[in-house]
């Protein structure tokens, strides 16, 4: 069910790179953050918890796709997973592949920059998207239709 | 495995509310977040996805007790889920009732303050927080040998 006036359920909200009946992937357009990306749940649900068992593994499966493709392509300092929904209420996970040189490192994305991260690093993490999204377009087309493998 | 010297792995880091033998509940003294918790994952591993299927479940099988335990005991507003760790690289879930009243509402509680909580509220969470905790340490007792049922 779609909720009006939810940007979620309005449009994207994001460059789409898959998209499957029970939840979408997009790049988020997050300034110094080149691999953030949100796995955005279909129907408009307002907490993790109000998904099933199984709607929540398979959730947490591609979740977990997304981010061993971060690691296996980018091979980031640390990946940071967070559904907060305070904004705006309707169930995504952000997924972030964060850098040691990145503007906010070690802080979260939401607290203040602590420098300027370099224009080069953030261009060769872009240049290595292409591949990056072939991959997880790839391995959330095979995990969408199965509940329990990884 | 311990690693010397990781916060998590050398003390609780924070008010024990559960453990078991795959992780522990500890409430965070977080000022001005009265219902803040975290899930620690007892092995010491930096990633979520560094999990095994099974064990993944069990986590995230425990996170939604705790969100559902919180929602039942207190309403916030949202419920706030996270996994960053670029500190302390030792898998926790930061799982946080959040209030509209609340000193960040609705930024996530890494951002800068919007505000100051007024204490009335914040002693009112911390009246619920008994029956809160029996709850939570009766429902992660019940459920940590269960590797599927919510």
């Amino acid at each position: 069910m779609k909720r009006p006036g939810c940007p979620l359920c309005d449009g994207p909200g994001g460059v789409l790179v898959f998209e499957g009946p029970q939840f979408r992937l997009i790049r988020a357009d997050e300034a110094g953050f080149p691999a953030f990306y949100r796995l955005v749940w279909a129907e408009h649900l307002s907490e993790f918890s109000d998904l099933g068992p199984a709607q929540r593994h398979l959730c947490m499966d591609a979740v977990v796709q997304v981010e061993q493709s971060l690691r296996v392509h980018l091979h980031p300092t640390k990946v940071n997973l967070a559904a907060l929904g305070n904004v705006v209420p309707h169930l995504h996970w952000h997924i972030i592949a964060r850098f040691d040189w990145d503007s906010h490192f070690p802080g979260p994305v939401w607290a203040p920059a602590q420098r300027e991260a370099a224009p080069d690093r953030i261009a060769w993490v872009e240049r290595l998207r292409t591949g990056l999204e072939e991959d997880l377009a790839s391995r959330l087309a095979k995990g969408s239709g199965n509940l329990t493998t990884p």
